[in-house]
Parts: structure tokens; sequence; C-alpha cells
């Protein structure tokens, strides 16, 4: 049987002309930040924007963005997303705020799938995604759902971190799940072995991001970030992210 | 009921003196560097000392230790673990090594309890347990089962690391589970709130580890690991933690 909300959930996100799920392996690889980063910088270059904190494990794009507690989302036959710092702003953060208890197993899949159905997006150019860590069962369902979602993958230099990273690309693959290409964040020395990794892996590796000392100043304060390393990194992975030929093929021997 | 194998596992852990849970709401703050680093030192001070793996989201500690990939618990009468650099060694690893796929929900519970039910520890004076991040359904229904670990909380200075910290000891205060205390970890500037916001919440701030950028050239070599920042912080966290009465008291009102 389908499952009656894919055709729910897909007229919602009919108007959306690319949805790009920033994700990773590991936690604490500076996925949130690299997501509000992109979509900050793709709204200022002109582009509808939507920005979308999934991580149920730990939102923090609203810490990010500095977005004051009473901001909500509208209610308007489902909920229509505010506009913050020109993005149009949704989050779990919003369900869960003050209850210190994560959400369990089977209400974490029904709460990301039942955001996605009511959540009036409208007309965007992109809609970035700050997923939780890992490949979760809830992400599992959430894709299987929403078959458009491309993967942006988020590692650092640390060999601890693309051990992980790497299981979850060839789980990635396996689901034959699109992967736009891989981000390395909080780069201390100039050579790492994260670019051959990932070109032997069959996937685009789009750039790299300095470590910045600065960055937790900028928290709270959007225009900061766009003039960290992040931002300055930005231009030549939102290029990457534009030119759709370069959406990965995962090399089958993995 | 009482499930049953609640006094299986208590049989099996019942020549443990202490069994200290690294823990922490987010991931990628160094919870593993920390983990290894501690069990060594107690260990090269002549304590006996077992380490156990049980992060499922990314097992690391035997990368960090750079076991070698044919080292495999003794089957007797139980799973017996080897002995790797002073320490008895048993991670979730060998049982999911080459598998990509993470292993699902009530499975992540049933392998983490069959772990604790067939590993013969024999006698230890403390045990030091790897958890994976958060306080997913897993963990709960772990500590269900075993009601004397005590949580070691891991964060880094970075306030969206904290935040996600802090709603992690507000469960685990609710489910009043003993919690030793905080260490800071990768710390670069001398001052930060994170002592300050520990002792509000009526925990123990146990000590500071200084970010070392070397880290990295110590993974897979345990006597470099020993002389980084973080072996040059744990006298202190050690004496904190052997230290009964720091065990913290969790203040009421959070």
């Amino acid at each position: 049987m389908i499952d009656p909300r894919t055709s729910i959930i897909n007229s919602r996100l009919s108007g959306i002309k690319r949805i790009i799920a920033i994700s990773s392996g590991k936690g604490g690889v500076g996925k949130s930040m690299v997501a509000t980063a992109m979509a900050l910088s793709f709204a200022k270059d002109g582009y509808r924007v939507g920005l979308f904190d999934l991580d149920f494990t730990g939102p923090s794009t609203h810490i990010i963005l500095g977005i004051p507690k009473n901001l909500q989302p509208k209610e308007e036959k489902g909920l229509v997303p505010p506009i913050v710092d020109g993005l149009a702003y949704m989050s779990l953060v919003y369900f869960v705020r003050d209850n210190p208890a994560p959400m369990r197993g089977v209400d974490v899949s029904n709460a990301l799938i039942e955001l996605f159905s009511v959540t009036q997006w409208g007309e965007l150019d992109l809609l970035i995604i700050d997923m939780p860590p890992g490949i979760s069962d809830s992400v599992l369902d959430l894709v299987r759902l929403v078959k458009r979602i491309e993967f942006l993958i988020v590692t650092t230099p640390s060999m601890l971190a693309f051990e992980v990273v790497k299981k979850q690309l060839a789980l990635l693959c396996e689901l034959k799940l699109p992967i736009v290409g891989l981000v390395e964040n909080m780069k201390m020395s100039d050579i790492t072995a994260i670019p051959e990794e990932t070109e032997k892996l069959g996937l685009k590796y789009l750039g790299e991001i300095q470590y910045d000392k600065k960055i937790e100043a900028s928290i709270g304060n959007p225009e900061k970030l766009l003039y960290s390393d992040i931002g300055k990194a930005l231009p030549q992975i939102k290029k990457a992210i534009l030119d759709k030929k370069s959406v990965s093929k995962c090399r089958s021997k993995q």
C-alpha cells in the first residue's frame, strides 16, 4: 500500500525546486553552522530559501540565528514559516522547546513527517534541511516519503569523524539516495586525506572550510556568520551545489 | 514483572566496584578520547580497569587504541574481553564491524543489554563506558537494568554543545540517575561560563581540558594520548571521580 502521506507531502513541496539535506554521520562537525550559513548566503544572492531544522537530537539553528523565543509559525491551512533574516524558517524546536525528554523512536518519525505534511513553504528555489546526525530509523522513514532529498555531507578532517561518515556514505549509496557531495569543515592543517578519500568513493569533494576560532562569537549574529571562515568558503560550495551535474555517483564497490 | 535479565546482568557486574559512563548530549565533543584516556590513565595508576564501547552511532575507541582487526573476545561461558594496553576491552564494534547499516531501535537495546549479559569482566575497580551521544531509548532501557551506572558528562565550551548538554542533564536529574560531574573539553580561551553554569545546576565541575591541536596524531597510539593535553588534565578529574562525595546532587529546579 502506498503511504497516503506521500501525496500530501509531495503536493506541499511542489513549489520547491531543490531540497538539500545537510547531514553528517558524526555529531559536532558544524553541520548546523554550515546549514545556516549556506541558507543565509543563498538568500543574500537573491534565491528564495527555506531553512528547516529537523535535528531532534539538539536543534540549534534558532540559537545560531538568534531567533526571539516568541516567534512562531502562523497557522493558516497548515503552518506558515516566519521569515527570519530573509529565510522561511521552520524548526522542530517550536514543538519540543521546554521538554527535556528527547522524543522517542516512532514519535520522532511521526513528528518529522507531520512537519513535512503541514508546513506551507510556498515557492522556494532551495530548501536547506539541518538533519539529525547519522541515519536513524526516522531519517529513513522520512527519505522513503520524500524521495527528492539530496544529501550534502559534512565531515571534519579527523579520522574519528571521517570513519563514521564513510559508513553513512556507504548506507546512502546502498539506498541509492542522491548525494551532492562532501564538505570538509574545521580544517586546521593544509593537507588532509579527505579530498582523495572522497573521490575514491565516487563522490564530489565540494570544498573545505577553515576552522574559525571566532565562530563562537557569531552565534546569534547571522551577519557575522557570513563574514566568518564558513562564509568565505561558501561561494565555491554553493557553485558546486547549483551545478546539477555535481550530484555524485557512488562507486559500486564500497 | 521484573525483567529476568536484571539478575543475570547484576551478577555479571558483581565484581566491579564502580561503573562510570562517559556521556554527552552532543556528539563530537571528544567523549571517546576522554573515555579512552581516562581508562588508560587509571590503569597506569594500578587500578583494574575495563573499557566498554557502547557507542552504536559510531564506535571509535578501537581506532583510538589502534586495536588490530583480528583481536576478538574469547568465548568461555560468555565473552572474556581481551586485554589491550592494560585494559579489559570490549566493544560493540566486534559485532557490527563490516555492516554499514546502523542498528535499529529495539535491536540496539537488545544488543547493549545482551553485551552486558554475556561479558565476563571479572574483578574490576572501574568500568569506563563510552556511551552513545544523547539519551536514546536504548540508553534508557540500559539504565533501567543497570542501576549502578554513574554518568560523567563531557561538553565543549561552545554554547551550541552546552545547550544540548543542559537538556540531557535535566533528563538525567529527572530520572534521578547519579551524575559524577561535568568535564569541559576542547577549551581554547581562558574563561567560559561553563563552570558557573554547572554549579548553578547543582552539579560538580570536574575540570577542563585544553584543545590540543596534536591530538589527531595520537590516534592509534595510546602512549601519546597520555602525554596530550587530555592526559595532562586527567589527574584532577580522576581525583574528583575517586572522591565518592563528588557525586552531584541536581538542583530540584531545572
